[in-house]
């Protein structure tokens, strides 16, 4: 209710601070039985983590994560999972520059006024660092649906400021530090050294999908498949727009090319991006995310004191010249969050029982 | 749960199909003591009700609102609020045709594969009828927010298919059927008479705003103002995007550009869109939306039935050429239920106090 | 949120005012599939009907439901399901009298102090008449636990005022007016007759119970059954104690006698009542409730009125002289609402599948 | 949803096992600002804490409470409290002996039925060790309704066994281990002596009240106070009855001494417990619950193992020959936390302001 909490069924409550002794989550309302260990979890929380390239925040942080809950013998127990990771590369110092400012396209300001309070330490609460918990929940979430459904989530990036990526293969993603789907990475290396040296930021665009999708996920009216996953989307940090399917494209299309002909094959297409009327269709999950520039940054800024006062403002400290980079793993796991949810509560109220319809095949986009 | 009730303080449980007896909701959270009749309400649902350009669904339903409860002399009491509208025009026969087959883009596969039920009047629960109880419940967060915060709600029309239209002044919206800010709408209607007469539909793109925004309203990690806003506008039917403030745009724009300058008379610009960190700063929401083109139509589809097999399918009946065009009161309402549900929820942990910082000025966008 | 919803997963939400145009409630997250009329419901609400004894209100309501939505050609399609009851027999002028004074024992202080509103209509919203869409909504419950799990709910009279009742046979329930299990009700007749001629009012205390339970319904740590049994109980108006199984008896009971043995053949003993550690063990639910005498009586009364005045009050009108008697179809709809919730909530996080042990045979009690 | 978050506005979710490395609760919705340290929290920790007399479970746990998130410089911040208790005394082996087998009165039978796991660490999460955490959350609301409100909390001892213990003064509660209101505790140490001798266990009664209420707290009809104090109080571990004010007296009182007269100096009685129509009146909050005997005890009781077969058990390891002894904090702090929530539910709907009508005086009683 106070919006720490994601999802209904399998609930996920994050708490800590950017700069406090840890952060962390409880997962409630997930399967018994199912074989889980930290060994789970970690490889996600390894492709988020900070520091490991010279175009992301160089915070140093190991984000090793401890099941204190939840796990017996080492199967789940279907009672609270609590996942912690200890912070350890805090330095506050860092912010005592900006203790008394705010800084332009940063969420300081609006938590000041909501709560009365400043919490300069990273961005606090408002830190990307939040993230961290929802990748190692959504690596169990992501765990279940391969075992149950068969269910898979990739992610990669589209554009990162001025420059739009090809989409080359998927096999091109992990082995690039920017999640491009290309083998020659070299031009978004440039054009983020200069942006770098230049003290400034840029945003970027996301994809990311599943497969695999069970068909009937998504409640009718307010918790659509596709609301939900607005929802989680422009949750995450930084995420200004987001799109499902041929999303503002079908602003300009017809009803006569929009609508995805079926055959008992499958899908033609995909406009739908997976979705129809809030429920899944059993093709590809297609979503496309807005993240804006990063707000710290080192160009000086107009802004005011909390005073009120007119003054300027510059951010140091270990910032992502482009948040969008780490957001990859970030939205797959939201992604799976929501897919995860509305499995059980569909399971919920329409059972573990097959389709009236034999789902027709995948999309054969 | 089951996604039928929408907002947690400010719950609006909807109910009813396009083709049974009635439609309505339940209000339940409503402060106490506002004067409160239909005469509050009716407005709004007359600019969002079928029948009245030939632009729109020719069907003939007056919308006429009836309160059951939650009012007594003339004020809100504090309790659930029922508002019911009878449906008058429905002609079920027109649906015989498509009681078997899947029309490509609509949402009569995924209900069946759901629930193993086929409802084919209208599109029974799926149909977009059922905003109408939303536009109601809307009315009643529009006042109460107007008397409280003198928060205000409009919308209007951007694109139609393949024509944008210009912002020239809001006093033009209510002149003409397609909530177009413009005086002259000789070219929409040119272009919707040939979509009309080819048998065809096309998608819009719609702008929605809040002026007058208290400060602070928004949770600060999933139930952010920007996230609920996308889950209600994404949830709206036939919605495939949504964007905040500079949205898409905001890929390729710098941090030191985008960031919105604060200065002792305001925001210098909107770039937010009103939400920094997931909460409200005083800005004016601005929030687009892309609506895709109507899957009714009567141009021939490829599809299959309910056995799977191949087939074509036409939609007679009535149908809008453009869903958008009727979605701007829709939109406002949604927003303006996003924005009173965290606006009691604020007031929850919060209290009624005034913030510790004097709001600076709105946008001076 | 604001309390008129119950349930989470089969959730019913209800609205009215004993005095208003209708009484209702709108369920979401029943099963599609199962065949469902008025047929199903009326005979619960016929039990629970005033007028039908003179030991009852004489106000005369026809209790006729009528399904607005969520169900299509006789089957209930997964949608929220809307029922309606209009009043007819509302006489708003016996309550002129007590528009500006409190009674006492009655919610119209607390009420008048929360809201700031007074609805002296038969009580408004605090009005026992609020129950019958509850025994609405719980019909739809025990027809679909029926139907899945065999479970199957019956409750009765064991104490009126100081007069206790002896268990002899369910079968004499229907019976009387009073669902006594006894064949001779000519003593609670003379009971409640000199009663009413003395202008007063007794408690009463009801057993309610369910048969065939499944294993394993209930959450371990908040969502306990019991405790859902006890918010559930304790919420019907007048219910000041709850117990299930040995109940208070417990406290002088020993470990070595309390603790049902557990036999091949099944439970030996039922002091548990039904549960264990806050879930379902599958002996019969037993739940024992406290009700206290109606408030509003014709005896003469000191309290004040709504400007803090001395006053006395009495209260005309039709009441129950004992509003236990007409409690029983209540209690019954209230556990069958609390079991058909836990069940989908258990179907969601473990699925539909058998438990590991075959449960045990049902308890020997 | 899953049953392990307590309370909507002022939510705590629970996460850990008796016999795993932590236990702890997460607490959404705290008002900012609040002065909060470990020393708020740990004196009613130390209360609830074992191995403190030699009337209770042996086990040496310190349970010392660390704030991992949600405070900054000495006050809470608005976003989630992370309290963590390292659990320190784990002995698993001590269970063995029960790993196959079901204690009569346990929840290891249905835990078993309901997960199909087995977690035989000191009952897992079943555990009375789990209210620790609830104490702990307890305490932080105990301290924002002292500071807001004036409201304060307190509980003890009202029988053990078959001796019922008479009420001479809240001044002796403090003074010995069974939280009793006498000078002279010799009797109830004679008869726990001899019970902890035979190998046997007991039942309690424990009284617990709040005063200082505000007026209006509780929703109407369905998260009335007294249902979500019936709720809170039959979740705690081993509660099988719950009363308010009169309780199970109310059956046998008429209507013309059971409604509590109102005069301009206050209610002359307490038979409503400080609730009317669920919604507190202002009087002090009176709420008696009966506590089962502990079931894990000494003699050997008829039982089945995990393949159904008929055996014997007893239960060796460290219990409390009566489980109600420290129950008294943890009634109290679910009784905080069940006002906590609704205060700020009421907060939501109605706002900060004043009653219409002053409150009359506390109550007379």
């Amino acid at each position: 209710m106070s919006g720490n909490t994601f999802g209904k069924l399998f609930a996920v409550t994050n708490f800590g601070e950017s700069h406090g002794p840890a952060i962390g989550c409880v997962i409630d309302g997930c399967p018994p039985g199912m074989e889980l260990s930290e060994g789970d979890i970690q490889p996600d929380l390894d492709r988020r983590r900070p520091g490991t390239s010279r175009y992301v925040t160089q915070r140093q942080e190991e984000d090793k994560v401890e099941i204190l809950s939840g796990v017996f013998e080492g199967r789940t127990t279907g009672t609270p999972i609590c996942l912690l990771i200890r912070n350890t590369d805090q330095r506050s110092k860092d912010y005592s520059e900006i203790a008394r400012k705010f800084r332009p396209g940063h969420a300081d300001y609006t938590y000041f006024e909501k709560y009365g309070l400043r919490d300069p330490r990273g961005g606090g609460r408002s830190s990307a660092r939040l993230t961290a918990p929802m990748v190692a929940a959504g690596a169990v979430a992501k765990k279940w649906l391969a075992l149950k459904h068969g269910t898979t989530f990739r992610g990669c990036m589209q554009e990162i400021g001025e420059i739009r990526i090809p989409f080359e293969s998927w096999e091109h993603v992990p082995n690039n530090p920017f999640f491009a789907p290309v083998a020659d990475v070299s031009a978004l290396e440039s054009y983020l050294d200069g942006l770098r040296k230049s003290g400034d930021s840029c945003g970027a665009r996301l994809r990311v999908t599943a497969s695999g999708m069970p068909v009937g996920l998504g409640q009718p009216l307010f918790d659509k498949l596709d609301a939900e996953i607005a929802y989680a989307m422009m949750g995450i940090n930084a995420v200004k727009g987001v799109e499902i399917g041929a999303g503002f494209a079908s602003v300009a299309q017809h009803g006569s090319t929009h609508g995805d002909s079926l055959t008992p094959q499958g899908f033609a297409t995909n406009n739908a991006g997976g979705v129809l009327g809030g429920i899944s269709t059993g093709q590809d999950l297609e979503v496309s995310i807005a993240i804006k520039p990063t707000s710290s940054i080192l160009t000086p800024r107009d802004t005011i004191d909390v005073d009120g006062e007119a003054t300027q403002v510059i951010t140091k400290g270990r910032h992502d010249p482009c948040v969008g980079i780490r957001a990859t793993p970030i939205a797959e796991a939201m992604l799976a969050l929501v897919v995860m949810d509305l499995a059980l509560r569909h399971r919920a109220q329409c059972g573990d029982v097959a389709s009236p319809l034999a789902p027709i095949p995948g999309s054969a986009a």
